[in-house]
């Protein structure tokens, strides 16, 4: 497992000053673009997850859809997305997060969690934290049960583990930096 | 199979008057959501495309991402995002389209796709084809061979297929409507 997380951070392209200046953007393509890692990746969230009995793996638009579709095939479970603002066509529920300047919306669908599904929670990336606690609070306002937020990449520096966890929630990251 | 499809087909949602009036949307998050009618959709696919030496599975922004990153997993593939313009950080090329009303344009990474790659192109569904034949574009470019065109509804009124058949692309879709 040691070696295949270095595998990984070796195909994490850095990209300077986007998506704007001061910011290393941490670009995953071309970790997901090798059939290797992309199933070492799926592999191991898989093994940390198949005994846990998953009905769900949520994911969080857009990236979260690649890694959270794959487990959720793998781990036999459903795949429920959670969209930016305005994109969901039915019944739906939303949470407000803060943003560096100004807010911002997410939203799940009315149906998509029932009462005690066991569920994981999926983006590539957790930084602030933002995102993924109003994500943990849809599935939440619907009675399902969070197993486990987890993550690809953890920036360490700005604590949004410790957003989740001061919110009840578990935190789990395959690569930290 | 044939009995497969009727079970995807009760699980899409019909969605009257959205994204606008007129429209009927076909919502196929009950399907994802419903873990059997997701592995079989993963499952047909992968018998499809087992034997095509499928080395990259490119995925349309956003609910390709979700079909194809499955379906990528499964045949030990790479997973492409083909994306909306401006998302992508790194080297790219771009394809426009024609919408009902004005263009758009979507961008793949110049390093998605080498030169004679067994590609599987995968969105959730084919309507005129404009957004599909961009997309098949942007493969050919880099040198892809495009082994299908793959869809999980097609809407046949409206003549996707003749417009991806008539630039030499393979089509397959699941579901007819």
């Amino acid at each position: 497992m040691e070696n295949n997380i270095e595998m990984f951070k070796n195909k994490i392209r850095r990209i300077p000053d986007w998506p704007k200046k001061g910011i290393i953007f941490l670009d995953i393509t071309p970790l997901l673009n090798d059939e290797k890692c992309f199933q070492e990746i799926i592999n191991i969230l898989y093994e940390r997850y198949k005994d846990k009995k998953i009905n769900k793996v949520v994911g969080i638009e857009s990236r979260g859809f690649i890694i959270g579709s794959a487990l959720a095939y793998k781990l036999s479970a459903g795949f429920v997305p959670i969209r930016k603002f305005g994109k969901l066509p039915w019944k739906k529920i939303t949470e407000e997060y803060e943003l560096e300047y100004g807010k911002d919306k997410i939203e799940m669908h009315k149906d998509a969690i029932s009462e005690n599904d066991n569920v994981i929670l999926i983006d590539d990336l957790i930084a602030t934290g933002g995102t993924a606690k109003a994500a943990a609070n849809l599935i939440k306002k619907l009675g399902g049960k969070i197993i486990e937020c987890c993550f690809l990449i953890e920036l360490k520096s700005l604590s949004g583990r410790k957003v989740l966890e001061e919110n009840g929630y578990k935190v789990f990251s395959l690569i930290q930096e």
